[in-house]
């Protein structure tokens, strides 16, 4: 008897049903963060849409999603709208909303026919540990930070609390998902909001916390991602300031062959 | 005989005509780049049009600026929509078009309370030269750039070619505009797009190229910005990989008193 090869709960948890200009989705409860759904998921649910959506052509090249309020537990629906279409690049705006009320998370994409070119990496990238040499970082109590496998290389958190804060902001790890997936661009816009909140990192402790803001940039093709062929990234992440309950964030992500595939930004709030 | 203080080129460049959610606004030959306005001009009126609007509340946040098409000398329509409303938030979304026709440019914004926070600055001030001691850069050919002042203390572009490409795409200067105007939010937007290419920097020639997105991070208040009382920002900015056609732009805009005011990135395509 065959039985059907299990999806994986990313895959499960990121699932569109294809509408005209108007997509459903669904919270999963695998994702779930304190106060809504893992914000790195819904991104990750948006580009789905629009990977997967009949006109999109090209790329992804860039995604900006704006937290609005919290998504509640269950069905969301998803305005899907080509704004702009040229030869070789797209304009893309979703809207999610839930029951006909307000719209909750507000996002904008960019897509592109990545044409080969003159081509320079000029970071470096960070040194780093084998990834089977570093226990799992396992002291994770919400829903979404289980799904992943975390080890970290420096600024593992330590929410202990320091007579010395602020204590640095930066960390460097590796990412994967806790059940190997091979590593897309889906994956990689969850990803980038998979680091732990700056401000824990700087004064070790947990505050309320939330993104409000992620940007994410991708700098390889579709094709040339497939090619590396990986299940988990170097991500680095820093902040630089933390004011007026705001703190920006900064991230990077890395194939393990070497090549910058991702970068990232956000802002986020705290109450601190 | 009283005489009306004449306006500042850039307050002028930027003018909108408030509408209910239409709002108008004009290209200025002033701050032409190649192919249409200077995409910095751009931001700065759309972030003008909210921060007039009658339903905003709070400060700038961040703001993500998508150039989806040029836009022809003239007039152009700004449709402007606050999309949610929170306590102590907003998210807004701009649309601008010509004509009635396609949209060419969406953006979309969050403002904030900025309440007072524990607050901490991990990032460093590099290190600087005196404005006065540093010649202006002149060798521009192109409206907008003439209505800065460039003051280049690393990386001022050489486009003479070189062997020894790539060279790096780093860059550190003071921006000011060239009839000085006191920094604000308008100004910090524009100026995160006033750094030249990074690709003409990293291979010493000028190549086809145009901004695809721009996001920027504003990190004081609007109060606390105007208390900094500057006409200019020291500006850093650099580039971590051009790959496939894009390139993508990391900058910081520092206040001479040390605060890291406004944090940009964006991705630019080339042709190279």
């Amino acid at each position: 008897m065959l039985t059907k090869p299990q999806q994986h709960l990313f895959d499960d948890a990121t699932r569109v049903v294809a509408g005209d200009s108007r997509w459903q989705g669904r919270t999963s409860p695998d994702y779930f963060a304190f106060v809504g759904p893992f914000g790195g998921c819904t991104a990750a649910t948006i580009l789905r849409a629009l990977i997967e959506h009949p006109q999109r052509a090209g790329d992804p090249l860039a995604l900006t999603v704006n937290y609005c309020a919290p998504i509640a537990e269950g069905e969301f629906d998803l305005d899907v709208r080509l704004v702009k279409a040229n030869r070789s690049s797209q304009h893309w705006s979703v809207e999610l909303s839930q029951g006909g009320g307000d719209v909750v998370t507000l996002a904008t994409a960019v897509f592109a026919e990545r044409r080969p070119s003159w081509s320079h990496q000029s970071a470096k990238m960070p040194e780093t540990k084998p990834f089977e040499t570093i226990p799992p970082y396992t002291k994770v109590a919400v829903p979404w930070a289980k799904q992943y496998d975390f080890r970290f290389i420096e600024g593992e958190p330590n929410f202990a609390g320091s007579k010395q804060v602020p204590t640095s902001a930066h960390s460097k790890l590796w990412i994967g998902d806790r059940a190997p997936r091979k590593i897309d661009m889906l994956s990689l816009v969850s990803m980038s909001d998979a680091f732990f909140a700056r401000v824990f990192h700087a004064r070790r402790e947990l505050v309320p916390f939330g993104t409000v803001t992620l940007t994410t940039y991708f700098h390889l093709s579709s094709e040339d991602l497939a090619t590396e062929d990986i299940t988990r990234v170097l991500a680095c992440a820093d902040a630089k300031v933390f004011n007026r309950s705001y703190q920006d964030q900064t991230g990077e992500l890395w194939s393990p062959s070497g090549k910058l595939i991702a970068t990232t930004t956000q802002m986020g709030y705290f109450r601190a």
